[in-house]
């Protein structure tokens, strides 16, 4: 448990108007709507407003709408590293890591979805055409060490003939896929609660993924 | 069996270079640009240029970029219909009818997707920001028919208590978001054929939706 941790604050902390709370505002605004107008359509203009500063104000912040793009998927990246990766890595147990990487998951899009029916901020980080090479290269390697997680995760799984006769790749990706497509559907102001939405996401998952438990040896 | 079937050509005909064909191809290229470079960077230049016809050619089709994504997403929601839907009412067997409409549209996915590693048609169709309120609408009564139609298949199966104690629709978003997340990840030149997708992905959902037999009584 000694594990190294940035001593920079929690941008997810409410307690006060601190920079990275600032910054997390702005990020979650931008992505709001960037995600109703699209991306072209979005100026600097419309942020600092849906922010409530000034347009030099913003300036201060972002140098411009690239920019901001590419913080915007840095952050959500950031907040699924902080909030389901880093605690995944401390469990040792391939099944308890998987049930952790779901329920962490699965709040972190829930709990910062919108009555529009969508998490932005989880919408824009797949939104890689407008980035630069470099920096799409950059994100896709953040993505691409999350899918490892949950790869090795199911191969663990595989070892202890836990996992039913599945392709580890394919099951890792349509796992994702059901949690990612949370931003796309879940409206917090719904009929469901988080919790309801978790559990059944959690009964899925591991009913697809693990051989019923009658049927191991 | 004696639905009444449209008359005009199927869009999916290698046969001849016929309108619909030619359209469909302007509609596929239009949109793997897109997912490249954003819908902002594109140019009906960039279009015309990777469909091999002239400016005005292109024009004679499409009246223009908001159009021409208007018209990619019908064209993806036409598939789906053609292909996954109207065959899946056509089954009266709630299981079959489920089993019918993974088959079928993690086919329609896969056999369109580029060595990319996405699917580009069934990505765009969810860009729907770029649209009009009028055809955002429309789009989205598309959508919902199709959740509609899978709800209702889980709401037969939990009927005949064949389905696990989950929320219907909480189970019809965590299957289609399974599904559609192929289009960004499957790779026709990669190690995994079709048929494996298919097998894994049909695993996972019965697996993760349905009763293990040995346990229905």
């Amino acid at each position: 448990m000694t594990k190294t941790m940035k001593t920079r604050k929690n941008p997810f902390s409410q307690s006060s108007s601190s920079e990275p709370d600032r910054l997390g505002e702005i990020y979650r605004a931008a992505a709001q709507i960037i995600c109703e107008k699209g991306y072209d359509a979005t100026s600097m203009n419309d942020i600092a407003e849906a922010v409530g500063i000034t347009k030099p104000g913003l300036y201060h912040h972002i140098s411009g709408k690239k920019d901001l793009l590419y913080r915007i998927m840095n952050f959500g990246m950031d907040s699924l590293e902080e909030q389901v990766i880093a605690p995944a890595r401390l469990i040792n147990d391939a099944e308890q890591r998987l049930r952790s990487i779901i329920t962490n998951h699965v709040q972190l899009i829930t709990s910062r979805s919108t009555p529009q029916g969508n998490n932005p901020v989880t919408i824009v980080v797949d939104e890689v055409a407008g980035l630069t090479p470099a920096h799409r290269r950059k994100i896709n390697q953040r993505k691409r060490a999350y899918v490892d997680l949950i790869r090795d995760t199911l191969t663990e799984l595989k070892a202890a003939a836990k996992l039913r006769e599945i392709d580890v790749t394919a099951a890792a990706f349509s796992l994702l896929g059901m949690i990612l497509w949370l931003s796309r559907w879940y409206n917090p102001e719904g009929r469901l609660t988080p919790e309801q939405v978790s559990a059944a996401v959690m009964e899925i998952a591991l009913g697809g993924l693990l051989r019923s438990r009658d049927r191991r040896s």
